[in-house]
């Protein structure tokens, strides 16, 4: 009693037909069948990620959320939301175009802003390289490595049998001796000739939405190659929530997520590899950040009791693992470090922000905000320190707003609103978007300007208040408030691109959540604003962010100006610190003990904190 | 310029079309393609098992090697040695019909014989029933391991992400708490609800020929299931030289071995399992012995240099490796534990012997013989002991003779020669071959008659001094000194079984391997025959030799035959008891120091001792 469901990627692209249960979203029976179709809510219908148009068979009846989504234009030409949609007849769908990926870069990542302070370097990664006296007699009793650990003075315990597997030839094949390599008293590789100069490491962010890779030289700490790509996993769920409810009781689509992202740092492996020349099998260390479900996914634990109450994480300790129990491309013994865990949403990203910050040392009071996602708040200094999730959601990142994009070519990164709106775009392109910086900006403008007011209400009734040339930008369309950002052609835009009432919605979501992130850690600690010597923006997206406007908008405190700045991808930073000093990295041991996580929904003045911190100030 | 080499199983199965390079061997050809054709001798031309007669195509000249392996007739008939055949032709061949392999039994595989005396049960596999408080409260700072940690009394050391994996539901699936399965310090499995009581272990036997698996139960020691095989490596070459050539610096060569071994565990799993009801993860540990080649394949291990003087294992140390790592399917963190070796031909299998006769605690000083492809001979007491290897090749157990099979049904396993010549079958079924054990009887029986003289001749020449019936049996075939064992129609054969001049030498250069060993071990020992306490014959096929033949062929030293024993396969009866025992497990180690590897062919008086070996007594 199968149904056919005829997908193609593209009007172009060669359809392929799949058998399907009748009742199955096409979304669910798309992603069985192994065919990408990205559903940034999670198939909620809470975005326009997963829309699909039918060319063939009856069209259904649009949905309430396809209406609320897709607006009547797009119902009307026979778009529906994939997740909505149950399949009951032989239909045919296009998936609608997505963004272009290979524009797509997360920018910054590599930038110099840097808030650590000089390392010393010790990456614990060591090279010897000696000579090995292999029996000559029949009439012997010893073995090829119980020479080799004679030589280096350690024992069988420091060696695994995939290093034994290396030992008859390495040491056969040249006379000049081999190269062991050790790391944490554990022999990693066994090597012919003098390979001691090469010596390489990798650090690791994997974020809920991007994942960025960095090649390090250990002996002198340069940074060779960097790679970042959308974490792939996204299709299946673009924020954290997302992620975990489509994992949820569900192993088959657990190993789903724990491939995708192996596959991406194999992918970033032999990319950073192919930039810097450098051989993966010369890279020993690898150190991972991430959140708590990335951390665990990519460990191939279930975490879904990280997305239920009370949230508890499997495990919380640092790890190292070899290589070769991560299906990684590298030398097989190669050390994979994962840093230790907080909480359920408090993970070795935040840890890692805070190693690099050296918050954690000083007796000033400082304030990190890692703006992602799922973004955290760390506050304080020597005396304590106290972290909570801030789960802004992916709105920031373009994500669930209706003309919103990543920061790639072509999106809206800054706007200024006077007379009129001026827009700036990524790589000065024609406009295709815009993106989480363009967002706040816009928003910032419009609420001096009197367009939206502090309730977030988008003031179409008010128009005639407004600058002549804001004026005709504000306009009702059908139910929705909007505003034309640009018109055709405006910025060499195709199409109109608009911010919807629904738009500024999500983001006054997003940044009431690190908002009252920020004010809650104030509350428990008791430290007023006026006792914040810092606060740091951290994350990939906190680069391109107009400060004035991020106060503007209330996303962060309105502390003086100069006591607030960029640090860039902290996270990646502090893993990088692990990377190039083990004593870094048994400092972040120390820190995860130390830091005290705050629930935020568990606190009762979480409603009233959240509900002002929604609001944009006066 | 590939030719067509067309290759049928049998005459009657679909055969496969093979493009190949001109000069390839058939054999070579065959088995690039993934085609099983058997080559005990490893492809040297000295045996019959890879023979094939040509269908269609130019039947190239017989080689030297096909004139004397196959004999006229079998020339005549278009059969031809596969390894010793190019391809230059486009051709068509047959193989040869094996034997049957699903009659294939090891006779004795679990036979009562035992010289164990009672060790004490302690296999070291722990399980404790536990209920883990979870985190009821969002403000918490834990995790689902550290709390199992703290009910169980461990660190996270002790736990691997594999184990971690099965914490979110096991912990929450089942009010009656979990079971925490430890040994040697590591947690093996947390199991939902009691499984207290499921706690089972295997117990490893890789012969270069056979392998032999038995499930046991844990706390009682009780023998549930053992299953044995051809080990599916001797495709590849029969004896221990010809398999460690095959894989000499040919790392897919290497890597066929492994999997095949890997692959032939896996069944046996799956078979002592059928056999018993137990399910592999309930299968904890797992002590493998083989020798010293054996064991290096199975860790995937290039054995290259083990087959080159001066014969250096690449590692000799006990490990114990979680069974994941070898792909096996238990429980992924079951401790699959390998005996210590002592030298390139001296074991675990040889320490494993050691151990199950306990030779090295009492002051009597015992010999044990393992009888095998790859035999050997330990020899000593609690003061000191000598062991080293005894290559016998495979002729004792049916390979390399002319009408040799292994002791299946049908095999001739016992033969009296007084009048006439009398023979037994295994299973009393029609006569197929002759086994080894009926080749020892038989020749035995032919020095006794006056058949055989002592340098090994079959005696054609003096024909008349026989008895009349055995007269008629020893006749010249050609060039070839024969003895008729059964003509067509005796004991049921379908045709004619006989002894070649060239089988008696290959058992002579069996029985002397052996003999010489021993002889050597006493010589270096100073331990005179009437100072032998005890002589142990180990090894399945042990167990089926004639003592009295055994000792009348000079296999073994002329010694009271009360001072003779069988023990049965004394090697996988040391791995029971170390899979019993962690105790004994420990003393394995302690042996494997203990032992003084003895090299036959570097002692000076090597070549005068095997040259007297050769020969029969008087």
């Amino acid at each position: 009693m199968a149904v056919a469901l005829t997908i193609a990627a593209t009007a172009g692209a060669e359809p392929r037909v799949l058998s399907v249960t009748p009742g199955a979203t096409i979304l669910r029976a798309a992603h069985a069948a192994g065919i990408d179709v990205t559903a940034t809510c999670g198939g909620r219908g809470r975005c326009t990620s997963c829309r699909v148009k039918f060319v063939a068979g009856p069209v259904p009846p649009p949905t309430i959320m396809d209406e609320v989504q897709l607006g009547d234009d797009q119902v009307r030409e026979a778009y529906r939301l994939a997740c909505q949609c149950h399949v009951t007849d032989a239909v045919t769908v296009h998936l609608a175009p997505p963004i272009a990926e290979e524009s797509f870069q997360i920018l910054g990542a590599g930038a110099p802003a840097t808030p650590l302070r000089r390392v010393e370097i010790d990456s614990g990664v060591t090279k010897q390289v000696v000579k090995v006296s292999l029996p000559r007699e029949e009439h012997h009793q010893t073995s090829d490595l119980e020479e080799l650990l004679a030589a280096v003075g350690m024992d069988e315990s420091a060696v695994s049998p995939t290093v034994v597997q290396t030992l008859p030839s390495a040491l056969r094949e040249d006379a000049d001796g081999v190269t062991v390599t050790t790391f944490a008293g554990k022999v990693l590789a066994v090597e012919r000739g003098d390979t001691a100069l090469l010596r390489f490491g990798l650090a690791v962010d994997i974020g809920t939405t991007t994942v960025v890779t960095t090649l390090i030289e250990l002996g002198s700490g340069e940074q060779l190659a960097s790679v970042s790509s959308l974490n792939p996993q996204s299709v299946f769920g673009g924020d954290l929530m997302s992620r975990i409810a489509f994992a949820q009781f569900n192993p088959g689509n657990l190993r789903k997520l724990h491939t995708r992202i192996i596959g991406l740092l194999n992918q970033h492996i032999a990319e950073v590899c192919r930039l810097s020349g450098v051989l993966p099998k010369w890279i020993y260390k690898v150190v991972v950040v991430g959140n708590t479900c990335m951390h665990h996914v990519l460990l191939g634990i279930d975490p879904s009791y990280v997305g239920l109450a009370p949230y508890a994480p499997v495990m919380r300790h640092a790890l190292a693992l070899p290589a070769r129990e991560l299906f990684l491309k590298l030398a097989p013994e190669a050390r994979v470090c994962l840093l230790p865990i907080v909480a359920g949403f408090v993970g070795a990203d935040a840890v890692a922000v805070t190693l690099a910050t050296h918050m954690g040392e000083g007796d000033e009071i400082r304030v990190a905000v890692d703006i992602g996602t799922n973004g955290e708040v760390i506050l304080g200094s020597r005396d304590h320190l106290w972290a909570c999730s801030a789960p802004a959601g992916p709105a920031l990142e373009g994500a669930q707003i209706r003309h919103g994009m990543r920061g790639a070519a072509g999106a809206i990164d800054r706007v200024v609103v006077d007379d009129d709106l001026r827009v700036h775009t990524i790589g000065e392109t024609p406009a295709l978007g815009i993106c989480g910086s363009g967002l706040i900006d816009l928003i910032a403008g419009l609420l001096d300007a009197g367009v939206i007011d502090a309730t977030g209400l988008i003031r179409v009734d008010d128009r005639d208040r407004m600058r002549p040339a804001l004026r005709d930008r504000v306009v009702m369309r059908g139910e929705e408030r909007t505003v034309i950002v640009l018109r055709p052609g405006e910025a060499g835009a195709r199409q109109e691109i608009v911010l919807t009432q629904d738009d500024v919605r999500q983001v006054q979501l997003a940044k009431g959540a690190i908002a009252s992130g920020i004010a809650l850690l104030q509350r428990v600690s008791r430290v007023s604003d006026d006792r914040i010597s810092e606060l740091m923006l951290a994350g990939g997206f906190g680069n391109y962010l107009s400060i004035p406007s991020a106060v503007r908008i209330g996303l962060i405190p309105r502390l003086p100006l100069e006591r607030i700045r960029y640090i860039g991808n902290a996270a990646s930073l502090g893993a990088q610190a692990c990377l190039l000093s083990e004593a870094e990295r048994a400092r972040a041991n120390e820190l995860a003990d130390r830091i005290e996580h705050v629930s935020l929904a568990a606190h009762p003045d979480f409603e009233d904190v959240f509900v002002t911190a929604m609001n944009f100030p006066a």
